[in-house]
């Protein structure tokens, strides 16, 4: 068994490699939900969405969000008929959102739901929330705390980011079958995909339990550096590295990992920071632009993955 | 000033004939609101949107709801995600539920939405909700009491009614506009349009105080028959009447409304039930097939009122 820690586009996209290579029952996707919001009125969660769409080949990788087979009707009729339209939904997507809302009101629980939109999905691997509780990532820039959707779509990640918190996370509970899944001693790997570490794994990390089980695990934890000769592939990771105060390098990223990791694979181009890197690094093709690009960087991850486990 | 009570497609044809032969300012739709109801978390209301779809151009004129520049991505994406797909709702149709809910649930009126809604759509007349409080029309069927959409359209008609409520209407506020139009010395004359006397009217002179100010209105009540040759033009009209007992007749919509009517507009077809009907009758072509049928009928409705209030 393979856990994979994902994001949004980067995670999900290696999440897709490795259920290429790997038996559905072999992998489990645990999503990160701090991303999470409520608008329209409807329940969205981006990351588990985009790693669904990922997985089920129905994802528009032009943009790296929502439906290939997408429809606009929806958000043409918002805009005329005076509706906020600063989040884009299609017309597909929109009825997913309105399935889980529904199904979340009633009771259900965010895994159940995701767990059952899957299997409709003909997804295999089993993909689940970090948790069944609201977390909500929250960011401090110079326009004060903002809702993350807010900073990411609305603001375009333009403020400057100070601070990261993410709400409801100190009394959230780990989705229980991630943790059994991090005791279990069939576990081989846990790979963190190359998702941005503020805003798509540290979220996960920041659950009660989380970090110490990651660390306490007996498999080899490996990440996936998301950033590339000093640059984010996709998103604001870079940007908000140099806000921060930090490098924006693949070495900063494995800093942040640093008491858990085991391996970290990092991309040819930043071969020089091998060095500052306390963890046995792979130097692999980590942009991921072909199918076959996804697949090679998994392979790589798993054959990491399996030489630490023999050392460890 | 002229006072149109509409329910959906009979009505809003006839509202929009009217529409088209008055200047915006005198006329006033005013519509039933006891099919409205919640579904997939949305705020529906079917006969206001008939009627402002119809009053815009937008009406899917081949199926009698909806709009006629439709898509469906969003209810095939709810058949494969295992959604209730059993009220049809177009990606368009979608956003503009989704805007009102979101206002409703914001504290707006229902009336003040409308007039947001049918300012957007350009429509010149005033459309407003029979009301802004609940109400909801129910059945008693043989399978015991049923929400009016769940009769409607889930079982398209078919239980046998026996009985019909309207919930909320006892404690409704009819609309203020509403009450200060009749009361109105330069009212011209009230239309009951070819709606439903059951689920569409009848609502509307439930709610308290609208009877007698009909009754009291200085000017002439004239209405359209719904029913020619002992059939309804759509819908469950003639089938219902038979259900409770009564004749499916242009003559039996009349007595419903004895009290309170002035003149009746009834089709070539019916003219037998003349010697029935205690209002002065005029006889026209009923069935509104073409825009020019619309108008014509319109213009005779409005002929007929003049006649009225000459007399009256």
């Amino acid at each position: 068994m393979i856990i994979a820690l994902s994001g949004g586009v980067g995670g999900a996209k290696l999440a897709l490699g490795l259920s290429r290579i790997l038996p559905p029952e072999e992998l489990m996707v645990v999503v990160n939900t701090g991303d999470d919001f409520e608008h329209l009125g409807l329940s969205i969660s981006p990351d588990i969405d985009t790693v669904t769409y990922t997985l089920s080949g129905l994802a528009n990788r032009e943009v790296g969000w929502g439906r290939h087979d997408e429809t606009w009707s929806f958000m043409e009729t918002m805009e005329s008929l005076g509706g906020e339209t600063w989040f884009r939904l299609g017309d597909r997507d929109v009825a997913l959102h309105v399935v889980r809302t529904r199904r979340l009101r009633a009771g259900e629980t965010l895994s159940a739901v995701t767990a059952d939109l899957c299997k409709r999905l003909g997804i295999g691997p089993r993909v689940i929330p970090m948790t069944d509780d609201r977390v909500r990532t929250r960011l401090l820039t110079e326009h004060g705390w903002l809702d993350f959707q807010d900073y990411f779509v609305h603001r375009r990640c333009e403020p400057v980011v100070r601070e990261l918190a993410f709400e409801g996370a100190a009394t959230a509970t780990p989705h229980p079958a991630f943790m059994a899944a991090l005791a279990d001693p069939r576990l081989q790997a846990v790979v963190i995909c190359p998702s941005n570490p503020f805003i798509s794994v540290e979220p996960i990390l920041a659950i009660p339990g989380v970090r110490a089980a990651l660390v306490a695990c007996k498999a080899p934890v490996i990440a996936v550096s998301p950033i590339i000769a000093g640059r984010a592939v996709k998103g604001p990771t870079a940007k908000m590295m140099t806000e921060l105060g930090l490098d924006p390098s693949a070495g900063t990223v494995a800093h942040r990992y640093a008491d858990l990791l085991d391996g970290y694979v990092i991309d040819h181009a930043d071969m020089a920071e091998v060095v500052s890197i306390d963890a046995r690094v792979t130097l692999a093709q980590t942009m991921m632009t072909t199918i076959e690009d996804r697949e090679a960087l998994a392979r790589t991850v798993l054959d990491a993955a399996a030489v630490l486990r023999r050392r460890k």
